[in-house]
């Protein structure tokens, strides 16, 4: 199972906006999307640091007065296939590029899919 | 970027339950999963067709009444990536076995990841 990124985001998590930048090959599956209030959108969480990735119990957003937890249990990050998935508000689209709301993605960060949400 | 699956599902998506069996290997990442009551599962949708993986726009539902629109803007299971993402409500955890309700993937689709949710 190989992932084929289909864009990337551009601009940091701190930004009041985000922008996704869609693939040339992939203009056609953006269609009709700026009719879409809110976007689905998979992006890989690359930053991290490998074997963080091997890491399989936290302490909930690194509270250590929270019991250990198992990744399957929280939202850390550090997961075995690190894929995030945020709920945002496309503000607008400007060919293939799509600015967005509330993505909270490294700049950089490959994206893995879009749906409408 | 590869895909590590992390377990697979049991039973068809008409059953009213269906089984995650996680693998071994991940059984830490389960520690306190049954406090959860309910999961984000994302599971690869491996029956695909993989010529329909290549396929960008679609008319939603298959409803050739409206209009063809990209896969970006539709939930259409033909993706670049075909990862599906569904909110499920745990049953109960049996040690790697999560009975669920709500997920809707075939027989045998490889998981990819179970969050919190």
């Amino acid at each position: 199972m190989q992932i084929r990124p289909v864009g990337v985001v551009v601009g940091d998590p701190d930004d009041e906006f985000q922008v996704i930048e869609v693939r040339e090959e992939y203009a056609d599956a953006l269609l009709r999307v700026e009719h879409c209030e809110h976007l689905l959108v998979m992006f890989w969480m690359s930053e991290l640091d490998p074997e963080h990735v091997d890491l399989l119990q936290v302490h909930p957003r690194g509270d250590m007065s929270r019991p250990l937890t198992g990744i399957f249990a929280t939202h850390s990050p550090m997961r075995p296939n690190p894929i995030g998935v945020t709920r945002v508000r496309l503000i607008k689209r400007d060919g293939l590029r799509l600015t967005v709301e509330g993505l909270d993605a490294w700049d950089g960060s490959p994206v893995v899919d879009i749906k409408s949400g």
